[in-house]
């Protein structure tokens, strides 16, 4: 059941009981995409966030040039959306897609606030979560300011090789700022 | 009393008594810093959070060429640390440095851990704090990705026009990576 993903990865921050784990795996939508499907459009409401069980997500814009940029993948046992506008119930600032046959847990806005509020110690699960983003983000900033584009590829192959094999050359360009042709070029080195 | 500022950000997020805010007032040490003291070395074990009650702090670290970059700032009523190794305990990848005389409060990892236990309503406040921190560093992750370096002061000027013309220009520069004579520059036009 795709459910005990999430199951599993809540219980590796949290004590619950089974009644508690199963009534909280009932707060989520299942959903089986194919590749390239578009899970959140920008300028819509953001009202979903989302936990991949399988597969993988893009976060990502499309430039004043009408280049999509890829600002975040997210694989097995990440959460995902805009969260600014979730937060706020806004228009999103970014469209999520699939970039893969994918399958996803879903929890609506006010679904999410019922989850808390029946679960406060779900509070703790999702504090770490966002607090982990959070310090990751700061550090992927740091890199963004300090590392050449080369560097920046080689410490993401270092880090996550998996990623690298895993994700189409031309996404991970756009994730790390370069062109295809200069992130083809730079692997052949 | 400095931590009624803190206490009244806590009561902007969650519902407790006036007993349950001054024993959680108390887990928090008062630091009173100079211009330019700083509170976190780089390398040195990550063991404090700060929340700045009066003043300025930025996040910074040294690259490859030996220059400061700053990668955050946190005024008034923002959270501060190297969160990633703050988590982990870990050797910090950043320093923090005071921008101008501050008042700070800083609780320790242990008192931490012993907050949110103690007080398990907190993990409310801090998924909060956390989760638009992290939708806020996607957005600026996507403006780095997208705006030129003169729309990205523009669009900082445009959201945050008391914060331009408090930091001294030469760290306003820093954190939008650019020179501070091309940042003059693009006042001047």
């Amino acid at each position: 059941m795709a459910e005990s993903i999430l199951i599993n990865h809540i219980k590796s921050y949290l004590i619950l009981s089974e009644k508690e784990l199963s009534e909280i795996a009932r707060f989520f939508d299942y959903h089986s995409f194919n590749k390239k499907d578009t899970l959140l459009h920008a300028e819509k409401r953001c009202d979903k966030l989302f936990f991949v069980i399988k597969g993988c997500l893009q976060l990502y814009f499309i430039d004043g040039l009408s280049n999509p940029k890829t600002s975040q993948f997210a694989i097995e046992n990440w959460w995902l959306t805009d969260f600014l506008a979730f937060q706020n119930q806004q228009p999103s600032n970014f469209y999520i897609e699939t970039v893969e046959n994918s399958e996803v847990l879903s929890i609506s806005f006010s679904k999410y606030q019922e989850l808390l509020d029946t679960f406060p110690k779900m509070e703790k699960y999702f504090r770490n979560i966002y607090e982990t983003a959070y310090g990751a983000a700061l550090m992927r900033i740091k890199y963004m300011n300090s590392l050449s584009k080369e560097d920046m590829f080689l410490m993401f192959r270092d880090n996550f090789p998996e990623f690298v094999q895993r994700v189409p050359q031309y996404l991970l360009a756009s994730f790390l700022g370069l062109t295809p042709e200069y992130l083809s070029e730079i692997k052949r080195k």
